[in-house]
């Protein structure tokens, strides 16, 4: 099963996370993204989005960090990270879309101006942060972890960009609830770090 | 089961019209959205983002349109809809992160401009749909619908605000395939519009 990977990227981190968590073996490609690689083939035709991380298994090929979430917990990992109940999927799920969605355009984005320069309104990416940090500190206040009462894929997911924003200049310490969380999933058995963590 | 709705929301018209396909019984509540309804009590506490759609099935509460969607698919839909296979899930999961990400930020938000005065980067939102839709034509000029061989929640996820797109300022017209998966939508038994489509 091959990963190919961007050591700094989040949305690759999320993948090797959960692989380290779950302990799965993934042989990790780096791909060189400052020279394109991934624009061009032969990464472009296993994903004509032109992004990482892709995941290749066999004759299977997935783009988007939280699909190929789902596909390893769902066939490797084990129910206790992507349950098999509808309505638990869904409690999931939330969380998988406020990583793609609020995560990604707010701290994950502000995070692509201040360290890679990306061209990219970062008032804009402050008050989207500002806007969802508050309200995953408010639901960490009374709830352990993201989704059901163990860690999920919602947490690998959710974890990184959070935990990078301040290489974005977004300040955690305005929330205590996400530092603990945050300090929770460093103490996960298997738990691996990436650099600016 | 009930769902807290507006009707000019593509994100409610994804959870109304995956009822009508499926054939599920929804009580439609319409919000006073424009009065702020869904941003006090009792809405705020059943969705503290402050966001519709809602659902309410008992005890179970959902916020986010693709969440709602993997429950009522997974729970009365079907396995047509939504698999049970982790891989065919993922297949599934890459559409729903899209309708999240970059349908959300691209077209959709286009339309928040033009439509109802959202102050949002109106440009930021044409090179998002700019990006998207031509990726997502490629997509169609070789499968018949989004994620797997028959219809899913990923088309009920992405269809909406594709659809809505010239509502935007965002034109359809250069994109055949779209055209044509749209189309092939709205042919099928129990199709429903709404308002803008």
């Amino acid at each position: 099963m091959k990963l190919y990977d961007l050591e700094l990227s989040g949305n690759c981190y999320k993948v090797r996370l959960f692989a380290h968590l779950a302990n799965l073996d993934l042989e990790i490609i780096p791909v060189d993204f400052l020279g394109g690689e991934h624009k061009r083939a032969p990464l472009i035709e296993l994903n004509p989005w032109g992004e990482l991380p892709i995941l290749v298994d066999g004759q299977r090929v997935l783009r988007d960090s939280q699909a190929i979430l789902v596909y390893l917990a769902g066939t490797y990992g084990g129910a206790a990270w992507w349950p098999v109940e509808p309505h638990l999927q869904a409690e999931v799920m939330q969380w998988l879309s406020t990583a793609a969605n609020e995560i990604q355009n707010g701290p994950a984005a502000a995070r692509l101006v201040d360290k890679f320069g990306y061209a990219i309104d970062k008032a804009d990416t402050l008050k989207r942060a500002a806007r969802i940090l508050p309200l995953l500190d408010a639901h960490l206040a009374k709830h352990e972890w993201l989704a059901l009462s163990r860690p999920t894929i919602a947490d690998c997911a959710v974890f990184p960009y959070v935990a990078l924003a301040p290489e974005g200049g977004v300040d955690l310490v305005p929330y205590p609830h996400i530092t603990r969380w945050m300090d929770r999933i460093q103490q996960l058995p298997g738990f691996v770090p990436m650099p600016g963590l």
